[in-house]
């Protein structure tokens, strides 16, 4: 296995050594614990705070978006695995202001356990009022009929950026999390992959694709998708994609959206334009415009190669929201 | 082979396709033309102008860099081929504000060759003075004593950010040039190769190297390295090119420097992170300290396994052009 990694169980604290020595100013670790990351950037007094969790392995998701008008804490866990409820009430101990925190995180198993663990410790001890919102955007990962199925993944990014501002703005805790909700509602991902990630601590491919094959709807830890498939164009990718979200969140002429083309760590730029290019004109054939297009890598599998695309239907709050400055060592809206 | 493409013949237009698609409101094509594209931010009236040329297939290099306080203008060629001088020569002209345009590119021989006969086709037919400064800061491509002989790689994203920076303050085109030529005298690059890239056009691995190697100072088309090892940790490889690098320009306690660890392509960013961390303590063991560091993708060879180092050493003006605003599509200068 080819990693640039020293032995694999310093993995995480060893990238997170890494966040501290090259952003230390505008992050930091709470008590000096390699699984807590702490915004340093300014923030208004009294802030609404919001958190996040979930297994490493996936950068810029999730230590990536502690920042400012984006996520005031980050707790995670080894690569694709929950850390531990204890851990996640350290982190929002630290980040509430007497308003509360929006605990906002993907819809797995183990991530649910224990931040519903560490939300009841806060309440109990320390009278910390907390609201849970779960990010259930992949489209692949169940039918509509069991929307409460279904994954996060990258379209998790948007729901931090919208909450992140309407904290920014002095929203209350309440109005934070239906801000999150109302743009989840609005959130639809579905990704492709074309080959595989490897956890550092197993050492060996998670699954295989053949040489001449795509799975479509492959999750972020490489849960089975829909079908795979024989390899398929940019253009044939985009319409599958496109074709997808639609049936499950419907398009009509006027609407605006926001689109992510998520790199999920292989898949060279080029190739995300390329396909950004044909989602770019089926939306505008439908009539859809869209705004503040997110291109690159946002929410990755390690060095799985592939692709994700996330839409964001936007009326006039969440496109306000959207646009607002945000910032952190991983993501600058760059609009401004 | 596994691309997200359409036919590999339409790579390049597609991808510039996909950037207009998406940033239309910030950069343009010239004259509709998919080879040649040109910023649309707000500049300083007469401003001298920057361009640069080169292969395409190293996303964000070079077209990425088209934006405010960094390139004016940029011509692609094919994947991993240089442009030609006509269409270097009608970029110039859409550059010349009156002032003169600096020609800022990697030392290969294909780019070399066009941009001379174009910057002599611009002076002869259109009187646009034109300066032409090379980047040769790969430390692997040939020993100090041939230094003009050394290849252009990631460290040209810094001499952008300088010389866009001078040109945004109003320097003349000899300033803006010895701008340039300073930095670059400051600037070393080495890298390191896990795996291959496969051009679209060819379809097949340009190279490959055994599964338990890596290669040493390979250059981001498969340029041959210095040697090839069995694989080594994250440490020896930080190790081993902060060694190379500063044989070639020494370091010295209380000297400061920024350092650029450049994914190529398919190392996930948490590996990043793992070498900057030691590159870190190992510059800071020396008593030299890091400013505006940058870890991410910066220059790649389509999805090549691997990573560089860049490092360059800062004095007053520098570390003041550094930090000076830019932004484009693909990069920001995220200290602001």
């Amino acid at each position: 296995m080819k990693k640039l990694m020293n032995q694999p169980e310093h993995f995480v604290k060893e990238t997170m050594e890494g966040i501290i020595a090259a952003y230390g100013d505008k992050v930091r670790l709470l008590n000096g614990d390699y699984r807590i990351l702490l915004s340093n950037y300014e923030t208004r007094p009294g802030k609404v705070g919001i958190v996040t969790a979930g297994g490493s392995g996936h950068l810029p998701v999730f230590l990536g978006y502690v920042g400012q008008g984006l996520l005031d804490g980050c707790t995670v866990g080894n690569v694709f695995a929950s850390p531990s409820a204890s851990k996640m009430a350290d982190m929002i101990r630290a980040c509430d202001r007497g308003n509360g925190v929006l605990v906002l995180f993907g819809n797995y198993g183990g991530d649910r356990m224990n931040f519903e663990l560490a939300c009841e410790t806060v309440d109990m001890e320390d009278d910390i009022r907390t609201e849970m919102v779960l990010v259930k955007d992949d489209v692949a990962s169940a039918p509509a009929c069991e929307k409460d199925r279904r994954r996060g993944v990258a379209g998790m990014v948007y729901a931090f950026k919208v909450a992140g501002a309407a904290a920014e703005n002095g929203k209350t805790l309440e109005e934070v999390a239906a801000a999150a909700r109302h743009a989840l509602e609005n959130i639809r991902t579905m990704g492709v992959a074309l080959s595989s990630c490897t956890v550092p601590q197993v050492g060996e491919p998670t699954f295989s694709i053949a040489e001449d094959e795509i799975e479509i709807g492959m999750g972020i830890h490489g849960e089975p998708g829909l079908e795979v498939r024989k390899m398929m164009t940019a253009d044939q990718v985009a319409e599958t994609l496109v074709q997808k979200i639609t049936e499950d969140m419907p398009l009509e002429s006027g609407d605006e959206v926001s689109v992510m083309v998520n790199g999920l760590g292989a898949t060279p730029l080029e190739e995300h334009l390329i396909v950004y290019r044909r989602v770019h004109a089926l939306l505008t054939q439908m009539g859809v415009s869209i705004f503040m297009p997110h291109i690159g890598e946002y929410a990755t599998s390690m060095e799985m190669a592939g692709l994700s695309l996330t839409i964001m239907k936007l009326d006039g709050e969440l496109k306000g929201l959207l646009s607002q400055t945000a910032r952190s060592p991983f993501y600058t809206n760059y609009n401004k």
